[in-house]
């Protein structure tokens, strides 16, 4: 998935095939909920999660056996403005940990029983050539956005495609019924907050927070650099491509795709903190639909997350003050969603377990 | 354990087994979660769940294997006046379905990987010789509340004993890394809300929520029955054992003692809705230590469980709108504490993944 024309169709395709999650499959569900041994709505917001899974899959009764967390990693030009805490050689350095299995995300994502897919989507130092690292390497880096565009159009197609395909190659393989999204780049905060700063039209000082845990000066350092790259790049808010490719980033790119590919393919996806969040954005941007496939796993305490959600109309299932990335908070938020889910499959029903329900009851007992 | 005697001094040497948690281990633990492969703190709350788990067991990296999940059934003789939607009859039965797998907390603990002890503290119909069921039978359901105690001082020290010998039970049987409390009973909202009423001081309408779902009518009789109990009874808020036995439950009883004798083995103890919550109270009324190993699963949207974490100083890992009971919150609250634990203990170090600390940075990249 290297040529533009290509990666342009896939796009074009993938978004005719994004339809608004509808049909008899979220009544059935709501019907099942009713007629299980508790009171109703008892389970708050675990039913109506459910219930959502079960109109984005088609399915009454959704059992999301297979679980993917795609961690997407690149480098960010931006950080030549000391925007970070840490250097770059760290992304590569992650990425290395990921393979290994000893970064957060290993962690959880075996807990919540998901597999993790790593992505090279443009790590500026050498990933190697590791067979489970899914090279896709669009650049070592982004460039500076305050000095320009961050990609070219081809770039950004190229990385929508690459996240595209990856839905596909994974439904092919293995199965995939439930994805979750994370990430690694160092400096890719600021490239997310320009994206959320564009489409929320908010400041880029209302939006931007600490990231990886920034000083003062920092921090002032990453508001002028995100206010630079939306003076320098005059992104349009109603081309979700072109706005990926002037402030965005490779990773961002990939993580909108997978959006992309998992709304087409009725796949349930999970947002996780401010970067994938913004990926959401550009692939809201790219097709509206998106957005039904979409579950906001957790509240970061960055304050563009809020603005995001508040955007993508979605209500976080957790507020952990969880700041890492990498998928940890989607990772988590997954074990709701199979929660959810397993509760609408697997409990009896009134009459399965002879329970009487409560509208036997007419008076109260004396 | 029916004799008074034994079951007294059961409680007098438990209670003088509980030592706040202190010692080396939660700084250990802190210590690690700043070596760990991400920015110190992105973990947001897990790490401060970690290390208070930590220091509950006194271990620096606590791995909590064995999980339990207690159910304590009982009955209510308040239920005569009216204050619920469904039947006595029904506890008994979803006894029943939780001997059978059928309830949500069934599903909810599979999926937390815990096995479920379902108790019979004193349900008022014939529940059987399921020799899976704790059959602790402190009667046929409580006294109705509202024209006297509801049950006498040495059932309740019967009631308290059974929850901590249940502990040393699982402890001995099977080990015991953390458990998980969970409850049925109709009518138990009502004793709940008197006994969160008597010790936060509250008025029982501002601590009186819907329960199963009850209409205004048996909402105004609920709080009726809830003031009548509190001025018939005159609970002594300095004696714990006392406020159980006037305006408790059964399984109140047997899980304050399961608090009590989980706190005395240094095991961690989630706290689900507002039963369990009022437990927790009466454990904390009879030794203030308690609190240390309690963790608050969930926020439910009655009104007097937000009181009685209040009082507790506990904040709520989840906030899902769950109103269920049975454990439900706690099995879900319980996937969070094994999370959390396993980051602490299976996350790479920054020097054994080769990844930079933030530490080696000290002026901005250019």
């Amino acid at each position: 998935m290297t040529d533009r024309t290509d990666a342009n169709q896939l796009i074009q395709q993938t978004t005719k095939d994004i339809v608004f999650p509808s049909g008899d499959a979220g009544i059935e569900a709501i019907e099942r909920q009713a007629q299980l041994t508790k009171p109703p709505g008892s389970l708050g917001r675990l039913e109506d999660l459910a219930t959502r899974i079960a109109r984005m899959t088609a399915d009454p009764r959704p059992r999301l056996k297979q679980r993917v967390i795609v961690v997407a990693a690149a480098d960010h030009g931006v950080t030549a403005q000391g925007v970070s805490a840490y250097p770059s050689a760290v992304t590569g350095q992650m990425v290395a940990n990921f393979l290994a299995g000893g970064a957060a995300i290993n962690v959880l994502a075996d807990h919540a029983g998901a597999r993790v897919r790593v992505v090279d989507a443009g790590v500026a130092s050498d990933t190697g050539d590791d067979r489970r690292l899914e090279a896709v390497r669009l650049g070592r880096g982004t460039a500076d956005i305050t000095a320009g565009p961050a990609m070219t159009r081809g770039a950004a197609e190229r990385a929508l495609a690459a996240g595209i395909a990856l839905v596909d190659d994974e439904r092919e393989s293995q199965g995939l019924d439930l994805i979750g999204c994370g990430e690694m780049g160092i400096g890719n905060t600021t490239s997310a907050a320009a994206i959320i700063a564009a489409i929320t039209g908010r400041p880029a000082a209302a939006i931007t927070g600490r990231g990886t845990g920034i000083d003062d000066e920092t921090h002032i350092r990453k508001i002028a650099a995100i206010e630079s790259a939306l003076r320098v790049n005059e992104p349009d808010l109603g081309d979700g491509v072109g706005l990926l490719a002037t402030v965005g980033g490779f990773e961002i790119g990939v993580l909108a795709g997978v959006y992309l590919g998992a709304a087409a393919r009725r796949v349930p996806a999970l947002v996780d903190g401010v970067i994938s969040g913004s990926a959401a954005l550009i692939a809201t941007a790219i097709a509206p639909e998106v957005r039904g496939y979409l579950i906001a796993s957790h509240r970061s305490p960055e304050p563009g997350h809020t603005a995001t959600l508040e955007v993508l109309e979605l209500e976080p299932l957790l507020e952990l003050d969880l700041r890492l990335g990498e998928g940890t908070g989607a990772a988590l938020g997954m074990t709701l969603c199979v929660a959810a889910c397993r509760l609408l499959d697997e409990m009896a029903t009134f009459e399965e377990a002879g329970v009487a329900d409560s509208e036997t009851v007419v008076e109260p007992e004396a």
